[in-house]
């Protein structure tokens, strides 16, 4: 058997994430096992650790690359950082988010959810209620949000965040889900005061399922030496001391992912992080205009908030979006991702994060015209496509390293 | 250092040939030498000489899995069946046919070139003509064709040459270059009593370069036996002394070409390969529509001669194709065919053979859009991705594993 | 640059994990992301997990493939069955068991930790004085062993443990690690009653690092319902409501760990189980045999004990065995287990698990020699080999599918 | 089905070509199609072309790297210099100096061929006494001769032919088959005067099969443009005008075999050439001390022609050699060499050339003594191993770079 499910050609992956992995990632990946207590390993640590705080855009967070999931990364935030009882304030916007929510509670923190309507970005006069009337008394211990929620195309400002706490003199830790977002959108650890952000390697990173990165700012690192929050598999404090050592693991890392976020960062860093930025920006513009080229309404519902990374297009009552989904991977090869819970059936998400260039994104929107009219909404063939083309061709620059 | 000239996302992949080759093909040459001389080695090709035989449509033939490339099949070709001196028909209709010429001469034979201006296919007439002259002395040993001349996107009748062969009851050897159409196009080697047909792995069967396939009628084997062309590597006489002995292999194979071989067929029998053929006719059919949508003409004059495989766009007098080409690499990761020789700078080409589906396709077409936009052409965006979509749309079957 | 530390050939791997990864695996692994909530995955997931409840030897035990370390399988195995303060009989006989009692007691429980000498297998005398003494009041809630010790080549008596539970009809849960032993040691969890049993991707699986494999029996799962340690990420829950779903997974998979994983399993099931657990027996018995030739010692201090899948030699007073590691890498390319905590400095390890054969294990035998010469062990060139040969010379079947 | 004939652990390969490839070049090769014609591929290729010179140790050479075998390339080394009917003085010592020699026949050449017991070196008075007579005449238009005949494991003199050459002032073409020679053993183009030397991809380069490199002197391009043997797949003139356009390539190659030549090249030149040589030397030392300690003796007669790439070992008349070649392939998957022709039966081979370290051949050689042992040869298991083991524990060198 060649494979399950085998279709000819390419198979379009447009969920938001998994992502589509660079050639030369699977190919560094493409190796046997090492020992990882051989010189080579730590070596190749010590470099990675330095690099990868690139990504998060800061000098003075510590990272931890572990073996997880980025449900895993989120727990390894919350339970280094905060002890069972803390007050936490969490923005709940859509699935992720009210996932993270779920954790925060089972974990046995004390959660206030401040929820917004699924289309909306995290309410931050609420943020401020809450802040000024926690004052002097800072019971709240930390603020928890979604960067870029993955379910309905959302992006928060995080920088807004951080003026609120600075406005207010709050002491709050500020715990960021970046999974859908860093590597792909501006993000600025350091600037932005952020205390915990973490993502996972199948993410903007290109990479397989596999590593959860989690980076710690110094106050951050403080807290992890008082919270009481039960860990072990995830306990900072583990890893800090393997650190010291010089051997940096204090259980076994998988080396193949090692070496693929050794090219991951490589790609990333020769397209440039800021180019990388941009260039997801164009894309989730193009993908706007085609959405709206189609008549469809987009999930997220004000400008301010559009995600670069992942569009959720509202489909019409009478058709289900989770059709939309079946049929572009039955008859075209292509993977859009489901909508969830609250939108479940209302929207279809295209995910445009990662390694993915124009071309592949116009392959993409041309799939979804013929999938909509295959279901019955009547979209003008080659009008998302147009819309979209009109504006990359506009914007997208040369490739350098072709010039 | 990631790569040679670098650019984020996917490279689209669409001269025609060397191909894209699909992921379990790369997944099983991912491997080791092995003693070609073990018994795994004969048993893997002892099937894979009765399987290829599929692609070739015939059952009386004997394949010859040589590591080389079309030139060298061509040369095999040639040399096992005739001697210095001997009379070919042979018909120039574009750049490969011309190279082909030009190896016969230079082996030494009496080129017959019957020449059609290129974008059209062969001088069926002047054939005709010949067989008619050379009655009944029948000096022509050997009428050569290309089945697909891939600089200009011609595909000739193959069963129209039979039929005049017949008719004439002449009894020339069929020579084809099936390089750019076995296993993409219909072809039928028993049934158009083809002597000899060959291909290389790197076209539709979607490999790596470096296998030439020459499938040998039992005519063609019986004149290999006179042949008087000096040939050693090429020799067929060294491979059937083998296959006789079960070792198969008269010098060193590559093995992993073997295993890329074994699962190259197995995806195109799991497709059936009439629905590989149907899929190419799906997908040139597109890109034709294409063409047409942004007021391009096809460099093949007539529908009957339309190729499934390649098309050859002619851009206006004003602008260079080699620009086309240039730009389309630099800015959009796209590789498009260079015009060759006569229609240099005045044709781009759009390779669609091989293992491709119909959003690949339409990625490309829209890049070539913002490419002709690029250069000067007035192209409506979306126009030819909507002409090529509305018949996709109508024509692609569901994906028979995911029903 | 090539790679970090090349060294021409082949790197011999012999540390006890991670292992050498057969090749097909490696192949099978290479390739790109897609979508987990297709069709697909939950395809191939649902017989996966069918498939590896065959490795712990149970019909009637659910498995969970978590994306984790052995580190991680322990906590899932602990957190899901106990809760804080729960009182866990415990074995201290090495590095390995004495970090899971260190997660143990960090996790909340009551840990009595029953010490053996570092060599000697688990203290079923002060088992069975433990057993005796809690009843009828039954507060141990759960037995804690280490099936195979990997830091000092210590297998202990599964069978043995259950008969005591048994004998004294304690309910308490056995939770067994099996990280060095699943695949390689015959393990039996229907049979031993094991509760949890657990083991990780890269030891006898012989995969990447990145999956811990945990199977729980009924009354496991019935303990986890009640279980009070607070858990998010392992909570076997929610992978039980997707399984229901069908759909499987309450987070991402690695989908290269699922591929691999299903050429793992058919790897080890056309050799067959039993024969697995057959060669790690007679690599075993080889190395054993190379020690004493050798003149060392094993660490381990009796038969009954004996690991197949990992042997620790002892050096003499005046030779640091981390200098036989340094020195075998540095100049022989080969990986040896270092000797951990207390016999730090005493002991190095090979590891002769997963998937290896004769000519491997020998050849390390000889560069085990040939580093000992170098570090001034007066050992006689060829003895070890000479030993094993001779056994395996006796031992080893010929290849089945070769005969 | 996991693979042909699967048995568990890694193949060991010792047959003296296809060899083991590092997995470096194994995934260098682990990549798609890329279109030839764009800027990259020159770009590679240029340099490729500059650096595949250094392993024939020529600045005056043109290297052609022709996708084809060994057999290939010899037909592109004696086409391009020789007209039919040209007089070659050619040395027959084994089976590859014969095939050689039946294809210089077969293209039409006046072969003298000067035969030597197989297990002996060219007969370089027999060389002596032509030239002589040869005077002034200079019929003899090229000597033709094996660096190493891999059938029986001898090393020709080259610089002794050089100098008989240069003795007598005889301008014969020196045509040089380096296919098992060149990157393992000491090879001089230019100091020797040799004017076609050649190899494939398969043998030391430690490739896969298809790259068959030709490298040419100026007198040997010189000669090409008068040589009269037909030729076109083979031809230099049509590879030469490539390199004048700058595009390097008459037709397709194979983008795979490209970039694995740069990874096999980064290696062998991070080991360094001659350090590649020293250990050929080192580990073909260390095999005919075992075969000596196994109480064999060596089908190379003298120790001038000892290869240290390939050792034929000659078993007593009771014993057939294949029947030791079967058994270690079916018991202990290792391949070895078959003897061929006139010693098929009486000797079987060990390659050790390419990229293999000290280890992966002791394990070989502990393999053959429990094959001798299992096809009643009454060898003493270990004695081999400790031979070389004493050798090799002295003369192996520290990893540079692990030091």
């Amino acid at each position: 058997m060649a494979d399950y499910v085998y279709g000819p050609g390419r198979t379009h992956l447009f969920v938001p994430g998994p992502v589509n992995i660079p050639d030369p990632v699977i190919r560094a990946m493409n190796r046997q096992n090492e020992d990882y207590r051989s010189p080579a390993v730590p070596a190749l640590t010590k470099v990675l650790l330095e690099d990868v705080k690139k990504i998060f855009k800061t000098t003075t967070g510590t990272p931890f690359m572990i073996p997880t999931t980025g449900t895993g990364a989120w727990e390894s935030a919350l339970t280094n950082t905060l002890s069972p009882g803390d007050r936490v304030v969490s923005f709940l916007i859509g699935q992720f988010s009210l996932l993270w929510i779920d954790q925060q509670r089972r974990l046995g923190f004390d959660v206030d959810a401040v929820e917004s309507e699924w289309g909306q970005g995290a309410d931050l006069a609420a943020l401020e209620r809450r802040l000024r009337e926690d004052a002097p008394r800072h019971a709240i211990k930390a603020v928890a949000i979604v960067h870029n929620e993955t379910a309905t195309g959302v992006t928060n400002d995080l920088a807004a965040v951080r003026a609120l706490l600075d406005k207010h003199a709050h002491p709050a830790l500020l715990l960021v889900d970046g999974v859908s977002s860093i590597c792909a959108l501006d993000f600025r650890m350091d600037e932005w005061g952020v205390d915990v952000a973490l993502t996972g390697s199948q993410k903007a990173l290109s990479m397989p399922t596999g590593m959860g990165i989690v980076c710690a700012s110094p106050r951050a690192l403080e807290a992890s030496k008082t919270a009481r929050s039960v860990r072990v598999f995830f306990d900072w404090k583990d890893y800090l001391r393997f650190y010291d050592m010089g051997t940096y693991w204090p259980y076994t890392p998988s080396i193949q992912l090692l070496y693929g976020l050794r090219t991951a960062l490589d790609l990333i860093f020769e397209e440039g992080l800021d180019n990388v930025v941009r260039r997801h920006n164009r894309l989730g513009t193009a993908t706007r205009l085609a959405v709206e080229a189609w008549g469809l309404s987009n999930c997220c519902q004000k400008e301010e908030w559009f995600s670069d990374t992942v569009t959720a297009a509202v489909v019409p009552p009478n058709i289900d979006s989770a059709e939309v989904v079946r049929h572009a991977w039955k008859r075209y090869n292509l993977s859009l991702g489901l909508g969830l819970n609250k939108v479940a059936g209302k929207v279809f998400r295209i995910g445009h994060l990662g390694n993915l260039n124009e071309l592949q994104l116009l392959g993409c929107l041309s799939g979804v015209e013929m999938v909509l009219k295959d279901v019955g909404y009547p979209v003008k063939l080659g009008s998302g496509v147009a819309a979209a083309a009109a504006y990359l061709s506009n914007s997208t620059p040369l490739i350098p390293s072709r010039i």
